[in-house]
């Protein structure tokens, strides 16, 4: 494609879209530098224009600091987000923290992170509607997307883990036990690292020539409230469960408080088996069994795989997952005779 | 004090310290912009004239984007940290996160600070030597310390939490539950907000007509396995506590998981107070009675602080304690009669 950053191929890039929008060169200037008193209107036609001209702003292809970059949360609501910023920072380079949640204006918020010129953006999110990828390609911002809830398109490195093979150890750990009756809260049902932990679970009880009993897979939202509930309607079941594997650390702390109120001891009367393991997986009462998330790694491989397409090289692959790995502690045990 | 910045000052005040050193205006320039062809016996010379002569580098006077700044924790091995992150971030700054534990160069930290030309910095540590002091007030870089370790020096502004006032209402909970033998597990001795939640717990204690038992008060670690030691000496005792306050939710958590190896049931045989109310109290089990720190709060008036710093405002008070509150879960319970 066209060298566009050059001052001379600039120039007559923006004189083109100005003489197609009908509007003058300061004009398109001031919907570039995101200035205020543009109509509406006009505003989204020049907008448009400089998309189908793969127009890329000079400001966004040399940022002000390389080694500056964004690190953006859905929300900052969980432990789990402590850990991957341990990783990026131990990756050397300077990560703005920040949180969708918090952006002022939704609509406007890829605009805002190309218009802060830092070297790239590593995301912790797949809120990304169509507006924000056209705007961060068209910067051609370097991205690394960290734990995808999405399949990102290919062409977008990632890191994740290895969700499938943890679901299938946490799984086939009960087994071993000797449980039969095993059930699974996943989180978000559209999560596509729960469809994979849930697809490691069947594929456990096929391995041991059991079927997957539909009843006995339930859905939560990855938080504490999810798993208590769906814990208790697991237990309140004609034949409840013996052991539950319950898809996130947090929904695991759920199903122990829906086990205490219904006056079961764990793991004497239900076995429970996480996915994380935070720091609290340490700190529950009993300890938790879980399946290790490499949070800290996860953060750091990314941060490396940003700096090295800040660089201009090209990761050996865009798609990488780390080696989960299943902790056994406390909270797992044979079912009662 | 006199204006050095101005570019006339700035080469008299250059050129005198370049005399007295013995070297060229080229060599202190090197040693301002942290050249390494500098003999370290020249760099030390000179930086030590350039703080003999009260000497502020340009760059660090106006730094390159005001508001983005650096908040820097001791380590990000606390879920607590991320409570404290959301508050800046709803400040509206740009904050690069950093830890002192991953620094690589200890010694030359706050050096690398001042290097970074942030506009100020969120300091979560008190972790700061007196070279460290030194450094950032002859940067006169803009700082806000978040929950002070140590009281800092007064003319550095500080966020905190009402830590005795905490201490006090914990205490009261459990002597109006009817308790009278009730332990304290203090975070480590030198801390100033643990030293503050012990008097608090005193000063409950002897409003309602005790004394405090100098054997059941404890040191920990503030982290769960120092709460999980000390719980289980006192568990220990040939007459146990029936309540603990635990000084922080970790040290909370340890103490559940003892009371649990003894075969003691919370809140039944024992009650727990914690302190800080992470989101990980609610997830206990059972769920915790706790002491909230309004922990993001404390990072967004920090952040709010600092900003005005920045922009030349002085804060009207520079040392701010909000307010802590009694958060009554399921931890707590009247003693076995």
């Amino acid at each position: 494609m066209a060298e566009t950053t050059a001052v001379g191929a600039r120039r007559a890039t923006l004189a083109t879209i100005a003489e197609a929008a009908g509007v003058s060169l300061p004009t398109v200037s001031k919907v570039l530098n995101g200035k205020d008193d543009v109509a509406a209107s006009t505003r989204a036609k020049v907008l448009r224009l400089l998309e189908e001209h793969d127009y890329v702003p000079v400001g966004t292809r040399r940022p002000a600091n390389e080694t500056l970059v964004d690190l953006v949360f859905t929300a900052l609501d969980s432990p789990w987000a402590v850990e991957i910023i341990r990783g990026v920072v131990e990756s050397g380079l300077d990560a703005v923290v920040s949180s969708m949640a918090n952006a002022p204006h939704r609509e406007r918020w890829a605009e805002s992170l190309v218009k802060a010129r830092r070297g790239g953006a590593l995301l912790v999110t797949s809120q990304l509607t169509a507006n924000d990828r056209r705007t961060l390609e068209r910067a051609r911002m370097p991205l690394v997307v960290i734990d995808p809830v999405d399949l990102p398109s290919p062409d977008v490195p990632s890191v994740g883990a290895t969700n499938w093979g943890g679901g299938l150890s946490a799984t086939e750990h009960l087994l071993e036990l000797g449980h039969r009756r095993i059930a699974m809260i996943g989180g978000p049902v559209g999560f596509l690292c729960s469809k994979a932990r849930i697809d490691g679970y069947r594929s456990a009880l096929e391995r041991a020539g059991l079927a997957a009993d539909p009843e006995l897979i339930r859905h939560g939202d990855f938080h504490h409230e999810g798993g208590y509930v769906a814990a208790l309607e697991l237990l309140r079941m004609p034949e409840p469960p013996t052991a539950i594997f319950a898809g996130s650390d947090e929904q695991a702390l759920g199903t122990i408080e829906a086990a205490r109120m219904c006056g079961l001891a764990v793991p004497g009367d239900l076995s429970v088996v996480g996915f994380d393991d935070l720091p609290v997986a340490r700190w529950s009462s009993p300890p938790l069994t879980t399946v290790r998330q490499p949070l800290a790694e996860m953060g750091r491989h990314a941060g490396r795989m940003l700096a090295d397409l800040i660089a201009g090289k090209q990761p050996d692959s865009r798609r990488v997952e780390l080696a989960t790995q299943l902790t056994v502690r406390a909270s797992t045990a044979p079912p009662r005779a």
